[in-house]
């Protein structure tokens, strides 16, 4: 599943048995390193779980391009960019990441509803592998400004197929009445009428139907409604030639919660093999399956207090350093980083079947209710000055990140091994203001 | 209420015989200036609504400490510091931005669940006036902080009168059962306990029982009890010479929606009058009530689209820029900065009674569905590259803001009757990456 783990460490006192370490980083070694609160992942578990996805789906030979808003950091990139992956952006900025770490654009696809004219101008500069696009005003505008350049660009139309994902209704995507894609029917008129364009050219499909998602079978019934799109509009005489499947495959946010790669890929690759073979290009677009269990969240209880009949530990990451727990109701597995041997997690999940645990809620520094990381979570005794890991946090979660309440935004560390590099360093409170100045007024018209 | 209102323009065709006006500058012409997502803050607007509340606790001579949590902006602090506000700050990262503004350390008081030490010697090196503290394990912190440096320090504790302010449950903040504050109860216990303490001085009374409140009910309730503990603690000997009501008062989301600062006032005032004039200080936090309606959020239309019965604008502001919509399900009135006379909006409702309105989602350019700033709202007619104003969007729009899908941190710009001043520059993708590196290993032990 992924590098973090907890070894016995024989040097010290039987009381601290069970030590949390990022492949052979202590947990604890890095918080002192780097501070708290801050994000630690691990490359080798990054690496595994791309070379997984990439053997899962060798029969499709597909463009693996990693959905650089789950984690757009430049070395996490880098990493996945070193080992072959494009990069699937959704905004210029993600687009200036991907290149920055080390991409070529026409390793990259771009999707996302709202691309304004100067990205579309960037994407095209660039050498922008694929739009995906998501409306009709969307690819007039992308033809127009393609035209205006006399560059050839290549499109592939979001289509929804309406396939209920059964996840959080904020993170799903491919049902009628989203604002994503076009429904299967008006994909036939999409191609009737834009199929033809000379400097846009219209040859792909894309689908994404939602994240995380826990079955096979939406994956399974989208392709099937896509393959048979892809027929019908070569009975009209449109050529599909890229079939892009999106991503949303699940995460361990709990052991074995999700399907493995390989499950994945055994439902899907038999719909899609012979269409490789005579020539559809596949693209897959992971990113929670790739980054999140690589990463942990750390951060260090600074007071414990009870009120009422609830306990409290407060820590100093809150919903301004991970929003998912406040905003989805996300669970996030989380533990201390140092405990005794008793309390050695032998897997991450909701009901731990320990003895001695203390319903506790985790929250964070900022003032409001909302700013919480689990309520009435079962956890070994804590306090002041523990360290707590809160687990796959490496997707959506430094990635989400404010300075609400004027908090700086945290460090990001990755592990290789014995060593660790910082990868962004703390904010400092100049940060905060520095693009800020004192008023001096400006003459308007 | 505000100074945002639509100005008949005789100069224009009569088919766009409404403008949005910020003091005297058109939205159209800061939106051209500065670029979209931006947002613009009225300083007529903020001068007014603390004039208003001044004037409205005249009788209790109150320090009124903003809540720079809610919009923390140097310049908003530096109008509202020049007018005499102290400013409430919940982080050393506030605390820093009060100082930045020009507000006097001894002007502030700090609360907030989690002061880590080094927040606390920040304050104490300042010279800060009060610390509202929220628990016993944080008042023995800064207690054997303050002993250390061999620094006075004044402190009031937290109280939770266990009032239902009957407001979002994120933002419900003084019942029992949240992390906040202690129960009247144990306040006896804590004063009993910590009371004598040389460097950390314990004699005041702090309230805060959630944002925004719409009714004086919750807090003539809790004033009541808070006077009821002063009197109790007295008759024990401990003497509270401070006592600071939060914040909390609500602002017009809705035309009319929130009581009046004097109607606020009138139901607190009468029950601590008597108290002032016997030499109690009181203290009020204001924040939303302030900058709430001196601020909108302007977003341009990027693209209409039909998607089954739905109707979407999307606009290149999206849950990145404000979240309240998808995080609280907050209501903000929106409407397109330039219209018909015909659809001159006279109030601000989730109803507008109008003829011609259609139903439209607002959503941004984030790629998951929980990105919108309005569903099914009743709108004029809209169409590609239209501006809107989103109203209400002072308070907990750019404080809560996050780069989520890599897009840059909007700019901020602030009217001052026909001038603006760009208050925060726009971030560059450069930005984004600033504090990033490409890995170089460092060597761990």
């Amino acid at each position: 599943m992924d590098h973090f783990d907890y070894h016995a460490v024989r040097a010290t006192p039987v009381s601290t048995d069970a030590i949390l370490h990022c492949e052979r980083v202590p947990a604890e070694a890095i918080a002192r390193a780097v501070g708290t609160p801050c994000y630690v992942y691990s490359k080798a578990t990054l690496v595994d779980h791309f070379v997984k996805l990439k053997t899962a789906f060798a029969a499709l030979n597909p463009l693996i391009c990693y959905s650089v808003k789950s984690n757009g950091n430049l070395s996490v990139c880098r990493v996945l960019g070193e080992l072959g992956a494009g990069m699937d952006v959704v905004s210029g900025g993600e687009l200036y990441r991907a290149i920055a770490a080390g991409v070529p654009a026409n390793r990259c696809v771009y999707a996302g509803v709202g691309k304004t004219d100067e990205e579309i101008a960037q994407a095209l500069d660039a050498g922008l592998g694929l739009f995906n696009v998501e409306s009709e005003e969307e690819f007039e505008n992308i033809a127009k400004i393609a035209a205006a350049k006399r560059v050839v660009c290549e499109t592939a139309l979001r289509v929804n197929p309406d396939v209920d994902p059964r996840t959080h209704r904020y993170t799903t995507t491919g049902k009628k009445e989203t604002k994503f894609g076009v429904d299967i029917e008006r994909a036939k008129a999409f191609f009737r009428r834009y199929g033809r364009d000379s400097f846009c050219r219209l040859n792909g499909i894309h689908l994404h139907i939602g994240s995380p998602i826990y079955t096979t079978e939406p994956y399974v019934e989208s392709v099937r409604k896509a393959t048979a799109l892809i027929d019908e509009l070569a009975s009209e005489g449109f050529s599909v030639t890229t079939l892009d499947l999106g991503g949303g495959f699940g995460a361990d946010y709990e052991t074995d919660q999700t399907p493995t790669l390989a499950t994945y890929a055994e439902a899907i690759v038999p719909l899609l093999a012979d269409r490789v073979r005579a020539g559809l290009r596949i693209i897959l677009e992971p990113g929670r399956t790739l980054v999140a269990n690589a990463g942990v969240l750390l951060t260090r209880v600074l007071y414990m207090k009870s009120s009422g009949e609830k306990t409290f530990a407060i820590c100093d990451a809150g919903m301004n350093d991970l929003l998912r727990p406040s905003h989805y109701l996300a669970f996030h597995f989380m533990w201390p980083c140092q405990t005794t041997a008793a309390f050695r997690p032998s897997r991450r999940a909701k009901e731990m079947g320990m003895d001695g645990l203390r319903s506790i809620d985790v929250v964070g520094p900022i003032c409001e209710s909302g700013d919480f990381l689990a309520i009435d979570r079962p956890l070994p005794p804590l306090r002041r000055g523990d360290l707590l890991a809160v687990f796959t946090a490496g997707a959506y979660g430094m990635a989400m990140a404010s300075r609400y309440n004027s908090h700086p935004l945290p460090a990001e560390v990755l592990v290789d091994g014995a060593s660790l590099s910082v990868i962004r360093h703390r904010e400092r409170y100049e940060d905060l203001v520095a693009h800020e100045r004192h008023p001096a007024n400006v003459a308007m018209l």
